[in-house]
């Protein structure tokens, strides 16, 4: 029929987030998509429908694409180096060192380039970047981003105390470039600009306050990191002596909840901090194996956080964390959780429901429609071939959860981004 | 010269353990082997040796296999699947079951091919078996682990009590064929016959005293699991109330300490245990992944046994544990011991030589000499090319730190036993 012209429909084992506690599964079913959003899914075909429109993945898994929300585009090239360092040492070793190389515009496009295409090739369709202090560097982000089709928030850093002579900012320089970054991208495409100031200890007032009335301007999110370590936050606190904490530092300065606002790692935070984080404009992001290597200090407790609504996702926080592998942050999420509630009982592990629905469609909350396939929702999408691992007399979600556990990038066969494959 | 015509020298960045706080790490070097043994590693070749004979590996780096001492070869299938269970429940849903279907010879030869091709492409050269129940089946292991050259322990597993119908043996019968596996193989080459009682609670004292007789009287090792859990724990002491603990119901049935002896987990030992474990024919296996998914409970403090000089080395624990990648297993210990610290401050967190030294020269030293490239050692190696994740000016060090954590089996571009390629 003329109707289904355009449609195509997608075959497969279809498995998708509803709720934290829900999983849809539909086995051998068809996922039908126009201009790239998905209408419906549907255990037969409509009559009539065209047959060069489907397209039959026969028994692999169609799920959707990863969120990774929060990563840091400039250190790709360190991750897995300095495991065994302590944070601070860890920054100033590699870290600082490796992210000053980005005033070099041929070393951003080149790192950057093979930044995302390994995004892709680990089935990450969204993403959340942390960038470095350089404009030019940060343009050159944001335009490979557009160029591949992901959907993104990526800024220019900032950083303007604090921090080593070799790569620290100007106070009015640093807002100047950053609105210069924001007027352009703020009502881009799928690749929008967020503000991003690195961390309260390596930002001064004045910046925040800056950034802030930014944010409120142009209407941008806020991504950064809060409630890290024990440490950092007594250096917080001796930084900024009126204030509660860092939370109250970025609330004041329009940087927490106003606009949304994506906040990495949010271990160790008091009633205070979990208020303002129940916005529904907040969103936490557990980083599970970073947080176990460098960041060492404590564990999320994510079933906490679950439990009392507060939003909820998942970050690779490349270089700290190591792999670009969202299903291996699921995985880790929920072990890190049961080695937590060992120790910590009165919080539950998380189970693979739960952390799959962080990386899907609780990570894609501020991007248009992702992360699920409900009416509406945009065709971002992975096919899982789990073959190789010789899936025998296994449901679909047993299969999801040995992907997550054993599979890697070789298992996912197709990306989809708007109904479109993504070349890798 | 006629002295090297028998020689191969293999050129690269050479890594080993020479104990568990230093690692030798030898750049652009030559590891000169003959009939299959390391004879020395030297910087230049010596005058006149055959050009031929250099194997160049260029700036890979080459490091000793892996070693995967405790792994369960008939839970190959199910590695990944019903990871949220609790472990009664899991071995009862998933694992008895599967491991009964190795009463079919057909099914028993192919899953164990597919696990020793996966062990051989994960770069694990020496491994611990846990076998089925089953004579034939086990027959069929211990072959396929031959005819592919790997070094292992095998044997017949035993279980007489608390199992399900369809998976117990009778006493007698065990013993039995227990005693017929280790006379045809407690001489064999290199893979060699071990006792392997399941655990305490599906052992009956007599069964336990028979396999403590025949390890005994043939000389063979052992190799089961002790300490895993609390509740295990408990029902050990209910089933065998004139023992103290598991370890004295293994110990006064001559199956700890008497013969070189493999524990997985040991992760609730107290000092009386401790004590026993300290003997230097004693090994207690870390399964890090296997310890968060299933066996929830505790984490085995790792730095406080290697301060005691008790022999650890690492286990996949296969199919609690999901990954065969020892690689892994090593960036696990880590991680894993970092966030037990986070929690038990009084254990500090195991480093990258630590777990190193766990991986390959510890865990190995119940084989030939393997694990290292002194002196006398096989050269039992694995080649590392990491030009896939973009190694610029990092050292050697850095690199195999990298590999752990963020590599695969991709990366492993050689495999070789006893100087021989091993074709995967």
């Amino acid at each position: 029929m003329e109707k289904y012209s355009k449609y195509k429909a997608f075959k497969g084992n279809v498995i998708y987030s509803k709720s934290k506690d829900v999983l849809i599964i539909k086995e051998n079913s068809y996922i039908l998509v126009t201009d790239g959003v998905v209408k419906e899914i549907c255990n037969q075909l409509p009559y009539g429908f065209p047959k060069d429109n489907i397209i039959d993945f026969g028994n692999k898994l169609i799920i959707p694409g990863f969120c990774d929300m929060h990563v840091h585009a400039p250190q790709f090239l360190q991750r897995g180096i300095g495991m065994d360092r302590e944070l601070l040492d860890w920054l100033n070793t590699y870290t600082y060192p490796n992210e000053a190389k980005f005033n070099n515009k041929d070393h951003a496009r080149r790192v950057y380039t093979l930044f995302v295409d390994e995004l892709l090739r680990q089935g990450t369709l969204h993403v959340n970047c942390f960038p470095s202090i350089h404009y030019e560097a940060s343009e050159i982000l944001f335009d490979i981003l557009e160029q591949r089709g992901l959907f993104a928030f990526t800024g220019k850093l900032n950083m303007d105390q604090n921090s080593p002579d070799y790569y620290i900012e100007d106070t009015e320089q640093s807002i100047i470039d950053t609105e210069r970054f924001v007027k352009k991208h703020h009502k881009s495409g799928n690749v929008k600009a967020a503000i991003v100031p690195r961390f309260t200890i390596t930002c001064s007032e004045k910046l925040l306050a800056g950034l802030g009335s930014l944010s409120e301007r142009y209407e941008v999110p806020v991504h950064s990191h809060m409630c890290e370590a024990v440490n950092e936050m007594k250096v917080v606190k001796e930084l900024f002596p009126k204030y509660k904490n860092g939370a109250e530092i970025f609330y004041k300065n329009n940087l927490l909840g106003q606009r949304p606002t994506i906040m990495a790692h949010c271990i160790f935070m008091d009633d205070d901090v979990l208020e303002l984080m129940k916005n529904p404009n907040c969103m936490a992001v557990h980083c599970p194996d970073a947080t176990a290597n460098i960041n060492a200090g404590g564990i999320m407790p994510v079933k906490k956080l679950l439990k009392m609504g507060i939003n909820l996702a998942i970050g690779s926080d490349i270089g700290s964390g190591a792999s670009l592998s969202i299903a291996r942050g699921i995985a880790s999420t929920i072990e890190h959780s049961k080695i937590r509630n060992m120790f910590d009982p009165q919080w539950e592990a998380v189970n693979l429901t739960e952390a799959f629905y962080m990386a899907t469609r609780s990570g894609g909350r501020y991007f248009k429609n992702v992360g699920a396939f409900e009416e509406g929702y945009c065709f971002n999408a992975l096919v899982i071939d789990d073959s190789n691992m010789y899936s025998e007399d296994i449901t679909p979600l047993e299969r999801l959860e040995r992907f997550c556990y054993v599979g890697d990038d070789r298992n996912i066969c197709m990306r989809y981004i708007m109904g479109k494959e993504v070349e890798i």
